[in-house]
């Protein structure tokens, strides 16, 4: 039996795609060979490799002017090549700072130029992330930053600023978990080990205009420009793991894309906050108007409370629920690939631990 | 049955490597999670984590005043990393040039300051490397950079230079072939996709002295400091990857460490280089005393006759022998994952194609 995986990543994955992986691992279609042992330049791998890119076009409804890429180095890799890409546009960049990620974002911007902000609810307890309409933007500010899931917290943009500025969103931990209108965005970056794929591959989309112009300080190897005119193989890219995303974005089109998703995603997170909030023994820890649909994060009266639900949930086949070592309480990471069995089992398990020590 | 790949990377792995990869794929260890689903901070993946990079210390025999670590974007990100990190040491970055990895290591670093170079051989045919007699040094360099093996030409170091500059050595296809002394050097880096694993993970070997200074218009993301004070953790590494690290050094250990794949290496690659000196038909690319125990080049009298070659070859199940496409002719990349059956049935199979087609 697979355990319930409430991890917040690296992170639960389609067990479809897991045994269509195990099925074809030491013989890709015939070939004879492992798909991660074969040429990144040569048929069975460019075909993934195109598949891949054109299913994330496809779900996310990316326009013709936007380049999607591969690239490696996670969320982290992109808070630096970030401004080394687009902070040359202005004479300042603007980032909010919604929390955890969002901060590690702004420390390494500052190691490239001058960093406003313009909103932040960083202290904020219950956590939550900034309004829209409480943003103060800086004038000629190259880009304006956000964290659109706070993983820590549990915290989720809800709505979007309109800006003159690009807008440049780390979106690691709810990609592919709703609709957005890529449109609206400048850039768009993600780590994959949440809804995409294992570790070891980012996404990145680009309005194709912004990538242009970059000081020729910059190494290649780190210019949007030079990746997306290689079509992300200017080096060899991470093939198994983009093969993964291959796989999984497949699995995301036969559940009828991103609107089926985001149904799916509410109607779990609604029972699981239904839970937390006809309790009397767990209390949310985000704004119930932030509310994450991936990350919910609850605490209990006690600490050692918490450690008690955490041992008997571990027996009970869920794991991952520890939340963040810097935020505390309980967290369930409920990404696209975590099953509703999984809800119904946690819920089962909340409300008997809740009568068992109330 | 397996083919036998003789592509130049991503490559061959252990037969034994990729079955217990599978073996364990949707449950790793009784967790009822893949590997590739758990946290890179917890139990299960820590252990892979450490026990990957103490494999490579023992393989390698790596001093104690060195770091390993784990890192993303494969040699061609650390062909921008290096000079970000080393090149304030000096007033000069040193680099030999023998041919197409070692051309492309010196146009990213000429992005980061001045290069100097202190020996070329890539326009030489046969091809060949630099001796370490021939290098032009300059005063107050910050360092040497060397491509330890040509995967393109087939041309490969044999004997390192003593140098008072840090020695700083791309090893990305011959890596773990054979013993090295790691103390001659400042820093070794590898990508994986040839000796070590799968694409999407790279090897750093420094000298931890090496690591400290870095001005810090640097990105944290890109300084090896960071990376060594966090053990390969500063962000969430490609656990996959690393765990494919760790079960292709346990096999290493297993086959008996270096020495014992440097006699195999060179006896395979004896046994190939004899056939191609013993025909009327093929000749070897590179010069004699610089052949490279990883890939063997040689072309044949007129380019149809090699397309003929490919194209049979594959027929008896022998895949990735087209040479590169810079480079020309037939090349056979001999990993150490590449079985002895694979040199023999392709040196019979060589030996038939001379008989029919001379």
């Amino acid at each position: 039996m697979r355990t319930f995986n409430f991890s917040a990543g690296p992170a639960v994955l389609p067990t479809d795609v897991l045994e269509e992986a195990r099925e074809e691992l030491l013989d890709y279609q015939g070939s004879g060979m492992s798909i991660m042992e074969q040429s990144h330049r040569e048929g069975a791998y460019e075909a993934v490799h195109q598949e891949a890119l054109e299913n994330i076009k496809e779900l996310l409804g990316v326009p013709e002017n936007y380049g999607i890429m591969f690239l490696q180095g996670g969320a982290t890799g992109q808070f630096a090549m970030v401004p080394m890409n687009l902070m040359h546009r202005g004479i300042v960049a603007d980032y909010t700072n919604s929390g955890a990620w969002a901060t590690k974002a702004i420390q390494e911007a500052r190691t490239q130029g001058r960093v406003h902000i313009a909103a932040s609810t960083e202290e904020e307890m219950p956590a939550r992330v900034p309004n829209p309409q409480e943003l103060h933007l800086s004038k000629g500010a190259s880009y304006l930053h956000l964290t659109s899931n706070e993983t820590v917290s549990g915290a989720q943009w809800q709505a979007f600023p309109d800006s003159d500025e690009p807008l440049v969103a780390d979106m690691s931990s709810d990609i592919l978990s709703r609709p957005i209108d890529v449109s609206k965005f400048g850039l768009i970056y993600a780590g994959a080990q949440k809804n995409l794929g294992p570790a070891g591959v980012t996404l990145v989309i680009i309005r194709r205009d912004l990538a242009s112009g970059v000081p020729n300080t910059v190494p290649k190897f780190f210019r949007y420009a030079e990746h997306l005119k290689a079509n992300s193989l200017l080096n060899t890219p991470p093939t198994f793991s983009i093969y993964l995303v291959c796989l999984v974005t497949r699995w995301l089109k036969k559940q009828g894309g991103l609107e089926a998703m985001r149904q799916r995603n509410r109607m779990k997170t609604d029972k699981l906050y239904a839970t937390i909030d006809g309790s009397n023994l767990y209390r949310g820890m985000a704004d119930p108007a932030f509310r994450s649909m991936m990350n919910v994060t609850f605490s209990l009266e006690e600490e050692s409370l918490e450690s008690r639900f955490l041992e008997e949930a571990a027996k009970n086949s869920m794991t991952g629920l520890k939340g963040h070592r810097s935020f505390g309480g309980i967290r369930a990471s409920i990404y696209n690939a975590l099953p509703e069995a999984g809800i119904d089992a946690l819920v089962a398990f909340m409300r008997e631990f809740e009568r068992a020590h109330r």
